[in-house]
């Protein structure tokens, strides 16, 4: 039989335009001689529906609509995940299922067993899990069916073992032929090497061809990577779906006649095309339409530029900028000759004026002093303001806020300043992944000015101001940002990976205490093991709980 | 035996600043004759740490600070909670668990069976669940400890049950002699009542006395509000502590001597000391002084200031009038009394200039056509600027920000204007229990103006406008924000609860679509059942997926 993997782009949801893009694949899948189609977790509701699963009626529109699908089904066979009402009288009102639609008809339902609750997970909150999961039997054979984290009972990233038991592996016990896992597996980068031999392993295991079929496309701070897989009985990578496309391959399960495996891009490649649908599907999903940006003549907003118009076109995108006395005139021109290379509008809307009213009206007292950091702020947030001013003028304009994850791990960027936006696309993107972005856009040509790359990084808030007075250099803040938030070592390791005991501490100090900045923050696209945002609860109210070398 | 309730007020992830308050609290029982002080859940390391759980130096951490403590335990037995590490190879690694502390050992530790994910709660996220529990057998007495969630094993108000066990029946069936149950369970409006014929049909069901410890206090958005509970074998209530603050009681399980039952306030009382809790415990354990409050002359900002006044005492509360060419005089004279009559200081900082300068830059096409909401954001946030910087300049200055539940849920309000703040302690409150904390604080005397109470809600934003011009009245904004969000009723309940169905759609509509808002939010203070904020999470990108009329 072929089996198609169809790897679709869903809206959080939109349960009518979703069923329509099922049929669409459905469609040409029965058209390309496929028996069945395995869709993605969730895909009539979309992933993650969050506390929308959690309304009774959103579970009785899901099955609702997965009635009206089913008898739309004709040809292949359709296996789509949808949120259905659990039967049993305690604990959790709904489950996390899948259900084989054919001619028609409901075949049969199965539910998910293990249900991720870490990072951006929350699945417990929500689902009851399935007790029992027995083979579908259809059409002569025995579907092995299971959904996403089923499939990752033996991961161990997590330094042990979360599961006790096997869902992928019990099917197979139970006499399943082939195993189909539909899954919504976010993007991080490296996690495909790891998706890839744990399936190829249980493949392997069980002796029977796997097909996993994963969801693509933005979700807020999170996007599917897609990558769809089919192994054979011996764990051969039989086929690959696109990356970070929408894509339907149909294959032959016993000759793999139609295998194709496609070419996966290089680590950066996969950022750098995560972003972009990130930011694609936000604005698609959204309803917005063109971007303002604030170019500082700086690496990181010219980046975030190149990104934004790689995903939505030069015409939506619109660069401004905002100098200040202390911009200096090589600023002003690289934000010119970026917004030249890229083809975009640039609109020039110096806030100097601004800032003297603002002087103004916080009165001579304010003002007496040495200038402190709330006069850099005052910039930053007239900066914001102008900004914003200018999205909320443009029919459904917004922001793309232009910090990144050194800055934000630091707490060195301005609330309500230059944290405005809709989104933070780099948010989640050290500064060294920046300079590295930065020369995989310009891809040989010059797109990003030589210069804004070269130059040391400045906030330009106060006279010659840069980073590295403000900050110890980017190197050992992106190896103290590693060391606390993703290994969370202790400070004594934190300090070896930096390179000294007080620049560790006072970075941990920096880190601790900008939590009440994050929380405020817009939200960012995930493309690490460990975000900010929703994957990562930190109160902000708290005293420093490790020993440092002063206490 | 004499048992103590030791209702203490901790930091989250102060390990050392906690177990000093635990050892000063159990020289207080001790003294005062208890055998076993009772404190609550998580007392060592505060609730919720949140990811702070998930790190392994956290766990370690705790269970140091636990043999330290142990050691210096002299007098009463100590039952206190602490994270510790599971010792079983699969699942989460760390466990919520208590220990029975006495003479300089640790007795015996028990861990939390029902682990609650829901609304604020993740502990699914982080813990990994008891097995089994037996009673500690300790100075010839059976004590049947069980923690928070343990005791809302029958609980329905999710409308159904979600655990199939009930750990604290079981201890009693185990032999137990004594119930007792740590507990940090936040406030809500209702709450107590619930938690009340929850405990007293425990007690009575068992024929034990029950000893309720809770904790008091804020941490963020949630907060503690202590009340701990004793009941006798008969389930008759016998002790209660204070309401909203840290207390002791000790009391004999026998002959019940000592025994005081706390007042407890009107439901209003109850949301007001809530509030001015939460606001002290939140500048208290971020290290913050002086709250700056943009004083419109309306009743949010006026009730922000008084609950503020009596959080901090007026020499740590600065008001700050920002009037602009919209503003009345009565409002710029109604900002003035209320300043007077809390004796806090009033900053004057017009906008005006402010205004002008941003309408110049951004260039003479932007303010061409009819003035539409961008201009009214522009003051909003030129005043937001305003305010920020002033706390910049303070030392360990902070902005309350002084918006509703009602604004918040319909997106009336300008992200990075009038959201500006650490803290929004009205975020959770309704415009109808605005007015209602208004009475209470003003409790016969004049502290709120008359006219801010009386006059026609206003953000002045333009010539003449009134919040009735952009949106229904706020008695129908209230029913559909209760409607959608607590009862979540679908359209046709909407509009029955709202009295139309063009107007509750619509306001439906402004509801789901303000989401992206709300995620930048400052936190709140949680009074209600659902709050926003951490306790719920909802998509920003995502279609309507409920059948309106239109639809």
């Amino acid at each position: 039989m072929k089996v198609a993997l169809a790897q679709i782009d869903t809206t959080v949801g939109d349960l009518r335009g979703n069923s329509e893009k099922i049929l669409a694949a459905l469609a040409e899948a029965s058209r390309r001689g496929a028996g069945l189609a395995v869709f993605p977790e969730q895909t009539l509701g979309g992933y993650p529906a969050l506390d929308l699963w959690e309304e009774s009626g959103f579970a009785r529109a899901n099955e609702k609509a997965l009635s009206a699908l089913a008898q739309k089904t004709r040809g292949a066979a359709a296996l789509v995940g949808f949120v259905s009402r659990s039967k049993v009288r305690v604990g959790k009102p709904v489950r996390n299922s899948a259900a084989l639609l054919h001619e028609g008809r409901i075949v049969a339902v199965r539910h998910k067993t293990l249900l991720p609750t870490y990072d951006v997970f929350d699945e417990a909150r929500y689902f009851e899990p399935a007790s029992e999961n027995r083979p579908i039997a259809w059409g002569g054979l025995k579907l092995g069916v299971t959904i996403c984290e089923d499939a990752w009972a033996e991961d161990s990233s997590a330094g042990r073992r979360l599961y006790a038991s096997d869902p992928v592996s019990a099917q197979a016990e139970a006499g399943a032929d082939l195993l189909l896992n539909l899954s919504a597996s976010p993007f991080l980068l490296g996690k495909a090497g790891a998706r890839k031999r744990l399936l190829a392993r249980l493949a392997k295991r069980a002796r029977r061809p796997l097909f996993y079929c994963n969801a693509v496309g933005g979700n807020d701070e999170i996007v599917f990577d897609g990558g769809s897989l089919a192994y054979d009985a011996k764990g051969r990578l039989r086929a690959r779906a696109a990356f970070a496309s929408p894509d339907l391959l149909v294959v032959d399960a016993k000759t793999w006649e139609g295998a194709s495996v496609a070419p996966e891009p290089s680590s950066i490649g996969q950022v750098g095309d995560i972003l972009i649908l990130g930011i694609k599907d936000f604005a698609a999903k959204c309803g917005l339409q063109t971007a303002f940006i604030g170019l500082s003549g700086g690496i990181d907003s010219a980046v975030v530029a190149a990104l934004a118009v790689r995903a939505l076109g030069p015409r939506r995108v619109v660069g401004v900028s905002m100098p200040s006395a202390f911009s200096s005139r090589g600023s002003v021109d690289d934000a010119r000759s970026l917004a030249k290379n890229l083809g975009i509008e640039l609109l020039s809307a110096p806030i100097t004026g601004v800032y003297d009213a603002l002087l103004q009206a916080l009165g001579e007292k304010w003002g007496k002093g040495t200038p402190d950091l709330a006069e850099q702020n005052l910039q930053a947030r007239a900066r914001g303001v102008v900004l914003m001013g200018l999205a909320n003028k443009s029919p459904r304009g917004f922001v793309l806020a232009t910090g990144n994850k050194s800055e934000l791990a630091v707490g060195y960027c301005t609330l309500y300043g230059d944290m405005c936006g809709a989104l933070a696309p780099l948010a989640d993107a050290p500064k060294r992944l920046v300079y590295e972005l930065a020369d995989w856009l310009n891809d040989g040509r010059e797109l990003i000015p030589p210069d804004s790359i070269a130059k040391a990084p400045s906030a330009e808030l106060k006279p010659g101001q840069k980073d590295r007075d403000d900050l110890p250099p980017y190197d050992q803040v992106d190896a103290a940002l590693d060391a606390w938030m993703r290994a969370r070592h202790e400070p004594p390791r934190v300090a070896r990976a930096v390179g000294g005991r007080a620049v560790a501490e006072a970075l941990l100090d920096r880190m601790d205490s900008s939590e009440f900045k994050r929380r405020q923050a817009p939200p960012s696209i995930k493309i690490s093991s460990k975000a900010f945002g929703v994957g990562r609860r930190m109160p902000i109210a708290k005293a420093g709980w490790r020993a440092r070398s002063g206490s």
